[in-house]
């Protein structure tokens, strides 16, 4: 195969005839694949169900001496602070544990900046003449969501390498205005990048003129290797803590992608201080989270080295699919000159950048073959990437044998999809 | 024994102190009894245990051909809906599936209410200059928490033997800060009222000032009954439907008190219309709450027949303790004309109305002796009772003799308060 930019004009429309054949033959297939979203497949669901027999009788629900069938106990079972204290290496003391979606902890913390303020608030957000906020891109269209869902003006923040361009964040952050930022360390979302230590350090001595700047550390994927082994990452609590922004950093963690993703446990770790702060808050609105699933989690996964070995499992049935999407993208796309991607070591998805304006249409013309993908842009602020070149793509849920077809059907688009822009 | 009110003064004094040495050898015993919460004993949540093996494996999984276990699904399992909307007569589609707590839907309600606007309102209520809401009262003080929570001005409504003085409240919704009510219609907190059906007709057909009046319906106790065959109730959706306000009113209930009250269920029940607003703002909340709770809810329960026969072995735990403590007033504090009491049918509570200014003695020297419960004033707006006279009794959670134990201390220490204060 040869680069397309290498292909006269008359060569490039004979193939666009060609592949166009070909899209249409499979567009009369009616396939029906999905891509969307980093949803585990039924294999790996069924790895971890014997998480429904841990407890099954009424003995069997008493921990800490707590009878967790009961009411009380507003921050969660204790075993269950542990446990994720080991896997994030806080202390239990600095965890607050949540329902099936660490998403809701996020929102909940927002809003209570926005109706309440934070510990170090001058006032609730709502009252703030402007906020602004600090969003690596791409990155995680929920994330993005919830700032835009408070009114709040999105700043984009290119991603390295290593993680968000801190020089630009170092320089943003003397804006009074700009109260935050979104951070998925371990295994970004969708780039699958790991944030370098230095990045850490630098994000942990940040020096915002706001007093009440939040880092949401959503470390979604802490334990979730595709390739190799378990990667020991830094505790940004401590880190914060040890250069005077102990009240800076929220984590946030679930076992959405451990255990069940509708029926999961989460965890939002920050100071003490922010604890008693927020609690006081969270008192209102619930009397604790779900206690006996915290119990199922805790006597299913037992601890962290545990934790590992049930993810290691996960991995295998991941490995594959991974493996499929970056061997048909060297295969189909490499040579082409038409897009580059990462080559992630753990996490959900394959991130794509296509030559500038092709993602869009790119994802139309699989739309239309039944291929149904994350919308373009979505990596984006405001769904808009200004280069039309961002593509996520999540191969966790389908089979391997629909995985394949789905990733052809895109290597299809894409290729077309450049040949007409040509055109 | 005599009312207090024909002793004579050193007939008084005499008494006190014969009390007083009865109280200071309770006192003694270094007692810890706890009558301070509506929490299920044991007994009960061993009753319904069976609920933690009704899914063991992964083919349990499924149903409404969703596999529970994974990813989607914001307002719950269809089959939790039409649990819900059987139990509460409304429609399934007119339901929205929460987590443990019916709190965090009420709470998340007033929230959204204030950061975004309810589907009615002119501005979100932070913007708001003024947000005024009715509390019929006694009543429960996490309601009024939730409503001070988020700055409102609260408005007392005196309970009548029908429900809310409806002669007030439909005064008071001429002003159009006055955005909303609580209820509790069946089995009240603490009362144990049922709203009678012409206060329900009233309600429904309220005609408020402001155009997002918020009717917040917590049928907590709608099959809940302690004396007695279940007790029919109208379906308020339907009800404001048929009178021309569709929208008006949001219905909670929860199986806190029909499971496990730290890991059931809950419903927010509202309009068609009302959920697809309120959906368009949750979905940036949460994915979903946790399907597989909801599921093995719809499996242990059934449907509303046999959620009734489940009640009605809660019920037959808690005749008996409900009896202690209406024979134990009545025998102790009845024929000295101190307090007046309801003799509820259902619910969790007795509420007991003590001459004016005995309340909070009363439970300080209850709390001296041991003896937990609600604070005096939680069944007020802000915590204070005018007449400093309600006290909230809740006989669930200990034993029976714990309870016979803990009610004599109890009018013990009511009869010290009425005659300290004499003296």
């Amino acid at each position: 195969m040869e680069p397309f930019a290498n292909l006269t004009l008359p060569e490039k429309e004979a193939l666009r005839k060609t592949l166009r054949e070909e899209f249409d033959r499979i567009c009369a297939k009616n396939l029906k694949l999905n891509m969307a979203r980093g949803k585990p497949g039924t294999e790996q669901l069924n790895l971890v169900s014997g998480i429904l027999t841990v407890l099954t009788d009424p003995t069997d629900c008493v921990c800490d001496d707590l009878d967790v069938r009961n009411y009380g106990n507003l921050s969660g079972l204790p075993a269950a602070k542990r446990l994720f204290a080991e896997i994030l290496g806080c202390k239990p003391e600095q965890c607050f544990i949540g329902g099936s979606a660490s998403l809701q902890l996020m929102y909940d913390l927002i809003a209570k900046a926005y109706t309440h303020g934070l510990r170090h608030s001058e006032r609730p957000w709502s009252q703030e003449p402007k906020v602004k906020w600090l969003c690596p891109a791409p990155g995680y269209d929920r994330h993005f969501g919830i700032s835009n869902h408070f009114g709040m003006e999105l700043l984009t923040v290119p991603m390295t390498a290593e993680g968000p361009d801190m020089d630009l964040v170092e320089e943003l952050v003397k804006d009074p205005t700009v109260k935050g930022i979104w951070c998925v360390p371990k295994y970004s979302n969708p780039q699958g990048i790991v944030y370098s230590e230095k990045t850490v350090s630098r994000i942990a001595a940040l020096k915002p003129a706001a007093p009440d700047f939040t880092v949401m550390w959503d470390n979604a994927y802490c334990v979730h290797e595709v390739f190799g082994e378990y990667l020991p990452f830094p505790d940004i609590l401590s880190m914060c803590a040890a250069v005077g922004n102990p009240d800076m950093v929220y984590e946030f963690a679930s076992t959405s992608k451990i255990t069940f993703p509708g029926a999961g446990i989460s965890v939002m770790a920050t100071s003490e201080d922010n604890q008693t702060y927020l609690q006081g808050l969270l008192k209102y609105q619930i009397i604790s989270y779900d206690k006996v699933n915290q119990l199922r989690h805790v006597r299913f996964l037992k601890d962290k080295t545990h934790t590992i070995e049930v993810m290691a499992k996960h991995a295998e049935v991941l490995r594959p699919k991974f493996a499929c999407v970056l061997d048909t993208l060297a295969r189909e796309v490499g040579p082409l000159g038409l897009a580059t991607w990462e080559n992630p070591k753990g996490g959900y998805f394959v991130s794509v950048n296509t030559l500038p304006g092709l993602a869009k249409r790119t994802l139309a013309l699989c739309a239309e073959a039944g291929v149904t993908m994350t919308a373009a842009g979505a990596t984006y602020p405001y769904g808009k990437d200004p280069a039309d070149s961002n593509i996520r793509i999540a191969p966790s849920y389908p089979g391997l044998e629909e995985l394949q077809q789905a990733m052809e059907v895109f290597c299809l688009c894409l290729k077309l999809a450049a040949l007409e822009q040509v055109g």
